[in-house]
Protein backbone atom coordinates (compact mmCIF):
# COMPACT_ATOMS: atom_id res chain seq x y z
CA UNK A 1 0.00 0.00 0.00
CA UNK A 2 0.78 3.66 -0.82
CA UNK A 3 1.74 5.92 1.99
CA UNK A 4 1.42 9.36 1.61
CA UNK A 5 4.27 10.66 3.91
CA UNK A 6 3.64 13.77 6.45
CA UNK A 7 6.98 14.07 8.12
CA UNK A 8 7.52 17.59 6.23
CA UNK A 9 4.17 18.92 6.99
CA UNK A 10 3.87 22.13 8.67
CA UNK A 11 1.92 20.46 11.15
CA UNK A 12 3.04 18.65 14.25
CA UNK A 13 0.18 16.29 14.39
CA UNK A 14 0.80 15.33 10.76
CA UNK A 15 4.13 14.81 11.72
CA UNK A 16 3.53 12.83 14.96
CA UNK A 17 1.20 10.42 12.38
CA UNK A 18 3.83 10.02 10.21
CA UNK A 19 5.64 8.48 13.05
CA UNK A 20 2.82 6.90 15.30
CA UNK A 21 -0.09 6.95 12.87
CA UNK A 22 -0.66 3.01 12.74
CA UNK A 23 -1.90 0.89 15.36
CA UNK A 24 1.14 -1.19 16.35
CA UNK A 25 3.79 1.23 16.28
CA UNK A 26 1.82 3.04 19.35
CA UNK A 27 0.73 -0.60 21.08
CA UNK A 28 4.53 -1.64 20.54
CA UNK A 29 5.98 2.07 22.67
CA UNK A 30 2.02 1.28 24.98
CA UNK A 31 3.87 -2.12 26.22
CA UNK A 32 7.58 -0.16 26.67
CA UNK A 33 5.37 2.29 28.73
CA UNK A 34 4.38 -0.93 30.89
CA UNK A 35 8.13 -2.00 30.90
CA UNK A 36 8.57 -4.01 28.59
CA UNK A 37 12.06 -4.25 27.07
CA UNK A 38 12.74 -7.59 25.44
CA UNK A 39 11.67 -8.88 22.07
CA UNK A 40 10.06 -12.06 23.16
CA UNK A 41 7.81 -10.55 26.35
CA UNK A 42 6.83 -7.68 23.11
CA UNK A 43 5.83 -10.58 20.96
CA UNK A 44 3.67 -12.75 23.78
CA UNK A 45 2.08 -9.69 25.31
CA UNK A 46 1.28 -8.25 21.99
CA UNK A 47 -0.07 -11.45 19.67
CA UNK A 48 2.28 -9.65 16.68
CA UNK A 49 4.01 -11.65 14.40
CA UNK A 50 7.83 -11.36 14.50
CA UNK A 51 8.65 -10.00 11.10
CA UNK A 52 6.03 -7.05 11.83
CA UNK A 53 7.40 -6.65 15.52
CA UNK A 54 11.15 -6.20 13.88
CA UNK A 55 9.32 -3.45 11.78
CA UNK A 56 7.87 -1.04 14.29
CA UNK A 57 10.79 -1.44 17.01
CA UNK A 58 12.81 -0.43 14.00
CA UNK A 59 11.21 2.22 13.40
CA UNK A 60 10.63 3.41 17.10
CA UNK A 61 14.32 3.10 17.22
CA UNK A 62 15.20 4.74 13.97
CA UNK A 63 12.87 7.86 15.12
CA UNK A 64 14.31 8.03 18.21
CA UNK A 65 11.75 7.32 21.00
CA UNK A 66 13.43 3.26 21.78
CA UNK A 67 17.22 2.75 22.20
CA UNK A 68 18.48 -0.66 21.50
CA UNK A 69 20.58 -1.61 24.17
CA UNK A 70 22.74 -4.83 24.66
CA UNK A 71 22.42 -6.61 27.33
CA UNK A 72 24.22 -9.56 26.99
CA UNK A 73 27.37 -10.70 24.56
CA UNK A 74 27.48 -14.34 23.96
CA UNK A 75 24.79 -14.70 21.63
CA UNK A 76 24.23 -10.71 21.63
CA UNK A 77 20.81 -9.80 22.81
CA UNK A 78 18.81 -6.58 23.02
CA UNK A 79 16.89 -4.91 25.04
CA UNK A 80 14.27 -1.87 23.83
CA UNK A 81 14.51 1.57 26.13
CA UNK A 82 12.62 4.09 26.34
CA UNK A 83 14.07 7.33 25.88
CA UNK A 84 13.25 10.44 26.97
CA UNK A 85 11.69 11.42 23.37
CA UNK A 86 9.80 8.16 24.28
CA UNK A 87 9.48 9.13 27.49
CA UNK A 88 7.84 12.27 26.78
CA UNK A 89 5.31 10.60 24.97
CA UNK A 90 3.74 9.73 27.52
CA UNK A 91 1.17 12.47 28.80
CA UNK A 92 -0.59 12.45 25.45
CA UNK A 93 -0.88 8.16 25.40
CA UNK A 94 -2.65 9.43 28.78
CA UNK A 95 -4.86 11.84 26.99
CA UNK A 96 -5.31 9.33 24.25
CA UNK A 97 -6.11 7.14 27.35
CA UNK A 98 -8.69 9.26 28.90
CA UNK A 99 -10.82 9.92 25.55
CA UNK A 100 -10.77 6.03 24.98
CA UNK A 101 -12.22 5.46 28.52
CA UNK A 102 -14.91 7.71 27.98
CA UNK A 103 -16.15 7.16 24.61
CA UNK A 104 -15.01 3.33 24.19
CA UNK A 105 -15.35 1.51 26.95
CA UNK A 106 -18.89 0.17 26.58
CA UNK A 107 -20.10 0.81 30.04
CA UNK A 108 -17.41 -0.92 32.07
CA UNK A 109 -15.03 1.32 32.86
CA UNK A 110 -11.73 1.85 32.36
CA UNK A 111 -9.65 -1.32 31.66
CA UNK A 112 -6.93 0.31 33.08
CA UNK A 113 -5.95 2.41 35.88
CA UNK A 114 -3.41 4.56 36.12
CA UNK A 115 -2.39 5.79 39.41
CA UNK A 116 -0.17 8.93 40.16
CA UNK A 117 2.64 7.88 42.48
CA UNK A 118 2.76 11.91 43.21
CA UNK A 119 -0.26 11.87 45.37
CA UNK A 120 -1.25 8.46 45.76
CA UNK A 121 -4.88 7.90 43.73
CA UNK A 122 -6.00 6.27 41.07
CA UNK A 123 -6.30 9.09 38.24
CA UNK A 124 -6.59 10.09 34.75
CA UNK A 125 -5.39 12.54 32.52
CA UNK A 126 -6.44 16.36 31.89
CA UNK A 127 -5.02 18.42 29.79
CA UNK A 128 -4.60 21.76 31.30
CA UNK A 129 -3.04 25.79 29.59
CA UNK A 130 0.53 25.87 30.64
CA UNK A 131 0.14 29.43 32.02
CA UNK A 132 -3.59 29.54 33.81
CA UNK A 133 -3.90 25.99 34.23
CA UNK A 134 -7.71 25.98 33.02
CA UNK A 135 -8.72 23.55 30.82
CA UNK A 136 -7.95 23.32 26.86
CA UNK A 137 -10.69 22.39 25.34
CA UNK A 138 -11.72 23.15 21.98
CA UNK A 139 -14.24 25.85 23.17
CA UNK A 140 -11.49 27.62 24.69
CA UNK A 141 -9.01 27.85 22.04
CA UNK A 142 -7.76 29.72 18.86
CA UNK A 143 -5.28 28.08 16.18
CA UNK A 144 -3.05 30.42 15.02
CA UNK A 145 -0.44 29.88 12.08
CA UNK A 146 3.13 30.51 13.80
CA UNK A 147 4.98 31.86 10.76
CA UNK B 1 -3.58 -5.01 3.13
CA UNK B 2 -5.63 -6.97 6.11
CA UNK B 3 -5.64 -4.62 9.23
CA UNK B 4 -5.58 -6.29 12.64
CA UNK B 5 -9.24 -5.14 14.42
CA UNK B 6 -7.79 -3.73 17.83
CA UNK B 7 -11.86 -2.27 18.68
CA UNK B 8 -12.13 -5.03 21.41
CA UNK B 9 -8.93 -5.43 23.05
CA UNK B 10 -9.06 -4.76 26.84
CA UNK B 11 -7.00 -1.00 26.16
CA UNK B 12 -8.23 2.70 25.76
CA UNK B 13 -5.54 2.94 23.11
CA UNK B 14 -6.05 0.01 21.19
CA UNK B 15 -9.63 0.80 20.99
CA UNK B 16 -8.89 4.48 19.63
CA UNK B 17 -6.15 3.73 17.31
CA UNK B 18 -8.73 0.96 15.83
CA UNK B 19 -10.89 4.32 14.93
CA UNK B 20 -8.33 6.65 14.39
CA UNK B 21 -5.27 5.31 13.70
CA UNK B 22 -5.04 5.89 10.19
CA UNK B 23 -3.05 9.45 9.58
CA UNK B 24 -5.93 10.20 7.16
CA UNK B 25 -8.52 9.81 9.75
CA UNK B 26 -6.66 11.87 12.47
CA UNK B 27 -5.92 15.11 10.15
CA UNK B 28 -9.48 14.95 8.75
CA UNK B 29 -10.20 15.52 12.55
CA UNK B 30 -7.98 18.19 12.77
CA UNK B 31 -9.14 20.00 9.79
CA UNK B 32 -13.02 19.83 11.61
CA UNK B 33 -11.32 20.99 14.80
CA UNK B 34 -10.03 23.74 12.26
CA UNK B 35 -13.23 24.68 11.47
CA UNK B 36 -13.52 22.84 8.47
CA UNK B 37 -17.12 21.20 7.60
CA UNK B 38 -17.51 21.10 4.03
CA UNK B 39 -16.19 18.16 1.61
CA UNK B 40 -14.79 20.31 -0.78
CA UNK B 41 -12.98 22.40 1.94
CA UNK B 42 -10.93 19.03 3.57
CA UNK B 43 -10.45 18.36 0.31
CA UNK B 44 -8.36 21.47 -0.81
CA UNK B 45 -6.67 21.62 3.03
CA UNK B 46 -5.58 17.87 2.53
CA UNK B 47 -5.41 17.32 -0.64
CA UNK B 48 -6.64 14.14 -0.23
CA UNK B 49 -8.13 11.95 -2.91
CA UNK B 50 -11.87 12.38 -2.78
CA UNK B 51 -12.51 8.71 -2.60
CA UNK B 52 -10.35 8.34 0.65
CA UNK B 53 -11.82 11.37 1.86
CA UNK B 54 -15.04 9.92 1.71
CA UNK B 55 -13.78 7.18 3.24
CA UNK B 56 -12.76 8.95 6.11
CA UNK B 57 -15.19 10.81 6.99
CA UNK B 58 -17.95 8.08 7.27
CA UNK B 59 -15.40 6.41 9.30
CA UNK B 60 -15.55 9.52 11.58
CA UNK B 61 -19.58 9.68 11.38
CA UNK B 62 -19.94 6.33 12.03
CA UNK B 63 -17.88 6.16 15.04
CA UNK B 64 -19.68 9.16 16.32
CA UNK B 65 -17.31 11.96 16.10
CA UNK B 66 -18.51 13.68 13.29
CA UNK B 67 -22.24 14.11 12.40
CA UNK B 68 -23.20 14.90 8.94
CA UNK B 69 -26.01 17.44 8.48
CA UNK B 70 -27.76 18.51 5.24
CA UNK B 71 -27.13 22.40 4.89
CA UNK B 72 -29.28 22.60 1.67
CA UNK B 73 -31.64 20.51 -0.17
CA UNK B 74 -31.80 21.19 -3.73
CA UNK B 75 -29.28 19.80 -4.47
CA UNK B 76 -28.92 17.94 -1.14
CA UNK B 77 -25.63 19.07 0.89
CA UNK B 78 -24.34 18.06 4.14
CA UNK B 79 -21.71 19.29 6.38
CA UNK B 80 -19.64 17.50 8.69
CA UNK B 81 -19.63 19.28 12.35
CA UNK B 82 -18.11 17.55 15.41
CA UNK B 83 -20.12 16.12 17.82
CA UNK B 84 -19.58 16.43 21.40
CA UNK B 85 -17.53 12.91 21.12
CA UNK B 86 -15.28 14.73 18.80
CA UNK B 87 -15.00 17.79 20.27
CA UNK B 88 -13.47 15.80 23.61
CA UNK B 89 -11.23 14.19 21.28
CA UNK B 90 -9.40 17.95 21.50
CA UNK B 91 -6.81 18.23 24.51
CA UNK B 92 -5.71 14.36 23.00
CA UNK B 93 -4.88 16.04 19.73
CA UNK B 94 -3.36 19.21 21.69
CA UNK B 95 -1.05 16.82 23.36
CA UNK B 96 -0.04 15.03 20.67
CA UNK B 97 0.32 18.60 18.87
CA UNK B 98 3.13 19.54 21.91
CA UNK B 99 5.11 16.13 21.89
CA UNK B 100 5.49 16.80 18.09
CA UNK B 101 6.57 20.83 18.61
CA UNK B 102 8.96 19.47 21.23
CA UNK B 103 10.68 16.62 19.20
CA UNK B 104 10.10 17.16 15.77
CA UNK B 105 10.08 21.20 14.84
CA UNK B 106 13.34 21.04 13.32
CA UNK B 107 14.38 23.59 15.20
CA UNK B 108 11.85 25.74 13.69
CA UNK B 109 9.47 26.35 16.77
CA UNK B 110 5.84 25.05 16.24
CA UNK B 111 4.41 25.64 13.02
CA UNK B 112 1.31 26.09 14.68
CA UNK B 113 0.16 28.01 17.88
CA UNK B 114 -3.27 28.02 20.36
CA UNK B 115 -4.41 30.93 21.81
CA UNK B 116 -6.00 29.80 25.40
CA UNK B 117 -9.06 32.08 25.11
CA UNK B 118 -9.45 32.38 29.22
CA UNK B 119 -6.41 33.59 29.45
CA UNK B 120 -5.44 35.32 26.14
CA UNK B 121 -2.00 33.51 25.78
CA UNK B 122 -0.57 31.42 23.41
CA UNK B 123 -0.27 28.54 25.13
CA UNK B 124 0.36 24.67 24.61
CA UNK B 125 -1.01 21.37 25.92
CA UNK B 126 -0.02 19.99 29.46
CA UNK B 127 -0.76 16.93 31.04
CA UNK B 128 -1.68 16.83 34.66
CA UNK B 129 -3.09 14.33 37.63
CA UNK B 130 -6.94 15.04 37.51
CA UNK B 131 -6.82 14.96 41.72
CA UNK B 132 -4.00 16.53 42.76
CA UNK B 133 -3.25 18.56 39.09
CA UNK B 134 1.09 17.67 39.51
CA UNK B 135 2.58 16.72 36.27
CA UNK B 136 1.23 13.33 34.65
CA UNK B 137 4.50 11.62 33.76
CA UNK B 138 5.38 8.15 33.46
CA UNK B 139 7.98 8.45 36.03
CA UNK B 140 5.09 9.25 38.46
CA UNK B 141 2.56 6.84 37.20
CA UNK B 142 1.87 3.41 38.16
CA UNK B 143 -0.03 1.33 35.59
CA UNK B 144 -3.01 -1.21 37.51
CA UNK B 145 -5.40 -3.97 35.98
CA UNK B 146 -8.63 -2.62 36.43
CA UNK B 147 -10.47 -5.88 36.64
Amino acid sequence: MRRTSFARWPCSIARTMDLLGDQWTLLVLREAFYGVTRFDRFQVSLGIARNTLTERLDRLVGAGLLERVRYQDRPARYEYLLSDMGRDFFPALAAIMRWGDRWLDDGLGPPVVLRHTECGRPTHAEVHCAHCHGALTRDHVTIEAAR
